[in-house]
């Protein structure tokens, strides 16, 4: 398999850090092959923050880093790209342009099949926009350079022990009931049944919706999206064939009874997908995203500015995105189609 | 102490199958002495249907029921009410007319200071519509009961792992952000604070304030509300002297990591408040009333109609519930004052 690629992140965040310890972890954890896109400098000072020695190699190509990886984290080198002093906790301009440098080439590098996916380090979205990107965030930047519609490119939250599927995402919560539409529901569950079967061998993936109001709105007491948009959506996908079952109740989908009964929830905003799976499991969530050409994970956490270079932050959730996309590749590959 | 008043909730719920399952392991569960009001053969009949012969004695006061606890249910009868089947799953009208009957002497004896609290069985709120009942749910009877103003009888959750407390609840999601002020959050958290040291023996407690939208709004970008509201609200009780904290983003306040440093997560709606506290502990989590001049408690679950009777219905959150009005009991005698 060729290696993956990721993205450094913000250099000021705990994205290096963690790259850096998931390499040095790769045999305990398994990890398949990966390299780094850029900021050779600042991977080598940030493991040196926390006291670890970090051998790199400089590669020019997807070939050099599949023969490096064993004994040094192998690093392409970004042409044209700043080099900016590693200032953990002190995000600056410079560093948000490596950023994107990276995550420019790791996406492009992914979507030739010059690498067989990618991991994308945590970016602070703010100071990026100061350097020309104009994304709510990496998924949106994702879907326009893999041309896919950006409601096509699927959020999959999964840890251990939970999938969900957010269906709207960085907007107010007051927002929500309007952008609610059936043919939403309906499309994004689709592309998620289609990647669990895909990329997660899941031969008859079982898809839990979960309501918009407390109790599902309990007959319509409380809201009527229920009946008027969710119910009418699982219905249409039933008829299609596909496993869907609700709307449920939220705070009764996700209890310890409820989670083996699917493959993964459908939600109808941010925090009704990302509580639960934080609740459970911070330190190793995977922010996944369905409907791409091209294989994309990442830890879901931020830049968490507070710790980095402190030798703190858990590469748990790097170590899982990147063993995620892994997995996701080889089932991708022709043995196992 | 006193023992506490039990009110039977819906016959063809769980309720009575729990109570009875809550007498039965009155002594390994260390539980403080409890009657039930109203509803003697359908306890039985429940207990029955799970294999356990049940004692019971009926009684017609307090003084009875705490001397008859170790040995059999005490059951305070219920003049006039009528005596319907045990038909668990099927709930009846005539099994509504009891609930609220139970629900009524209850709260009337632990008003009274004749139970030293009162713990309610779960009810079936369309049902006892019909027979009645004009209140949107238990809490809002207790406080009309209590001549407290509904805004000011506070639900909160208890877990083994977590307390949260929602400041709006049966609305549908859409009515929630035009229900918040201010104003509310304000009350409801002196309430919080001031239960928590009286009735939870916490000195000073520490309250964290989730945010409405994602991110706590992310500076602005999804939604006013963190600014408008929440936040001012926050400065102005931190100006009181109570020791709060936030808004903080909903998804990052309920990690592992992130619990152990308040004593109660204020909450901006159900979900946000249920989600996080029934995805670790389903079976175990109560319901609380703050604010009302008696101590009132209730398991977090509802009459689960298609388990009744069967024997399966897990009691953990009925013992919990009896446990907890017992130890807030014990914190209000003079002992402690």
């Amino acid at each position: 398999m060729l290696p993956l690629a990721v993205s450094l992140g913000d250099p000021a965040g705990i994205g290096p850090e963690l790259i850096a310890a998931a390499w040095r972890m790769r045999q305990a954890e398994r990890l398949p092959p990966f390299f780094v896109v850029g900021g050779a400098d600042i991977l080598v000072a940030a493991a040196a923050s926390g006291g670890h020695d970090l051998p790199i190699m400089r590669v020019s190509g997807t070939d050099g880093a599949a023969a490096a990886f064993a004994d040094a984290l192998p690093v392409l080198e970004l042409p044209d790209a700043a080099s900016p002093a590693y200032t953990p906790g002190h995000p600056t301009r410079e560093g948000a342009a490596l950023a994107l440098s990276s995550l420019t080439l790791a996406t492009r590098m992914a979507l030739s099949d010059a690498a067989s996916g990618l991991v994308t380090g945590p970016i602070a979205k703010s100071l990026l926009a100061e350097v020309g990107f104009d994304f709510p965030g990496q998924t949106e930047f994702l879907a326009a350079a893999c041309d896919v519609e950006a409601e096509d490119a699927v959020m999959m939250l999964a840890g251990p022990q939970l999938r969900t599927v957010p269906l709207t995402v960085h907007c107010a919560l007051a927002d929500v009931p309007g952008r609610l539409t059936a043919e939403l529901i309906c499309r994004r569950a689709r592309i998620t049944a289609a990647a669990l079967q895909r990329d997660f061998g899941i031969d008859r993936p079982r898809l839990a919706v979960a309501g918009l109001n407390p109790h599902a709105g309990e007959d319509g007491k409380f809201g009527d999206e229920e009946a008027r948009i969710i119910a009418p959506a699982i219905a249409s996908l039933r008829a299609e064939g596909l496993e869907v079952t609700g709307p449920h109740p939220a705070d009764a989908l996700f209890t310890a009874r409820a989670r083996p009964t699917y493959d993964a929830a459908l939600c109808m905003y941010h925090d009704q997908a990302l509580i639960p799976l934080k609740t459970l499991d911070f330190d190793s969530g995977v922010n996944v995203t369905l409907g791409l050409p091209m294989i994309r994970t990442s830890p879901d956490h931020g830049t968490a500015f507070d710790i980095a270079g402190k030798g703190v932050a858990d590469p748990g959730a790097m170590i899982a995105a990147i063993r995620m996309a892994g997995e996701m590749a080889a089932r991708r590959m022709p043995a196992h189609r």
